[in-house]
């Protein structure tokens, strides 16, 4: 853990924790008596830090999404439609070393089906820019003549991330049987007439 | 409800309580009284039938196979690879008019990635077992020229798992934006030189 003043590295502790605690038993499932205990810190300054277990829920979300961004812009940014599919598959072979970040989001994302789930809005939020950024991507690559010529473009956004999920759920039952990184190559190579 | 004898019918009663309950906050975070309360069973009558939480569990498991083989072998059942998808785009369009099928899923899958889920193995066997099928279903189109020319299939089986797990959670959370037998039907015809 770098060096941070202490009750950064105390907030970071809890987070890690409650990082786990989520991805493992799903947030509902979670205790906030449980997640003090893991990381040692005592119920009143876990309360200082995660007043609720929703704040705790939205630090954690956050978190998660810093994680994923570092990794995708690492390099930059571009409106090119195949590096941004190429920034994908690097991030699945990063997330294929890292299941608890694979974990969090699929124990999540489902559990947050239920509209009465504190992360529903959340899960819709996202998923919904995710698909705005795909469609541009896929579009990028119509324009420019580079998807096969019998191929609908339309829905590929679903489908591409659809397929992210998916590999999520089995690779963290089966990881042997599951080469998430090659399935999403595959899966691209009969999308485009280049290689992703 | 048909016209059971009454243990049985208690019993049904008690499978769809729990079948809503698991599919919506998960099997975690289920609880047996509130099962028993929805359904209007006593404590004792639910332990009657279920001893333990593990038992409903199995039970309602069980029950969302029978369901699931019912639609898919409709018709009788063949070797004939175009009609295992054709037949698995079916179930897709039936489970697209049942959200409590489709949850109950979405949510014990990813529950269950964690080995100590009484529902881990079930799972782990569950998708070995959809894995073969449609690696014999891809090898049977394979073998009569169907697929297309660039397409390698190795890794079919657990892409096309992979999309209908993913299409789901996506489903889930905003129906609106996601078609799923149309999704399965367009990544077929990538696939394919014959419409599924």
């Amino acid at each position: 853990m770098p060096n941070y003043p202490k009750g950064e590295r105390r907030r970071a502790e809890i987070l890690e924790a409650a990082f786990d605690a989520f991805g493992t038993v799903g947030y509902r499932n979670a205790s906030m008596v449980q997640i003090a205990a893991d990381c040692g810190v005592s119920r009143a300054g876990l309360l200082h830090h995660f007043p609720t277990k929703e704040s705790l829920l939205e630090a954690v979300l956050k978190q998660r999404d810093r994680i994923d961004n570092e990794q995708f812009f690492a390099g930059g940014t571009s409106d090119d439609g195949l590096d941004y599919l190429t920034r994908m598959v690097r991030l699945v072979e990063h997330n294929a070393a890292h299941p608890g970040i694979v974990s969090l989001f699929a124990v999540l994302s489902s559990e947050a089906s239920d509209p009465g789930h504190p992360a529903h809005v959340y899960f819709q939020e996202r998923y919904a820019r995710s698909r705005s950024w795909l469609r541009r991507a896929f579009r990028d690559l119509e324009q420019r003549g580079m998807l096969r010529p019998h191929v609908q473009p339309d829905g590929l956004d679903v489908e591409f991330l659809s397929l992210l999920d998916g590999l999520q759920v089995q690779w963290l039952l089966q990881p042997d049987a599951v080469d998430m990184p090659a399935r999403v190559r595959a899966f691209l190579s009969r999308v485009l007439t280049e290689v992703a």
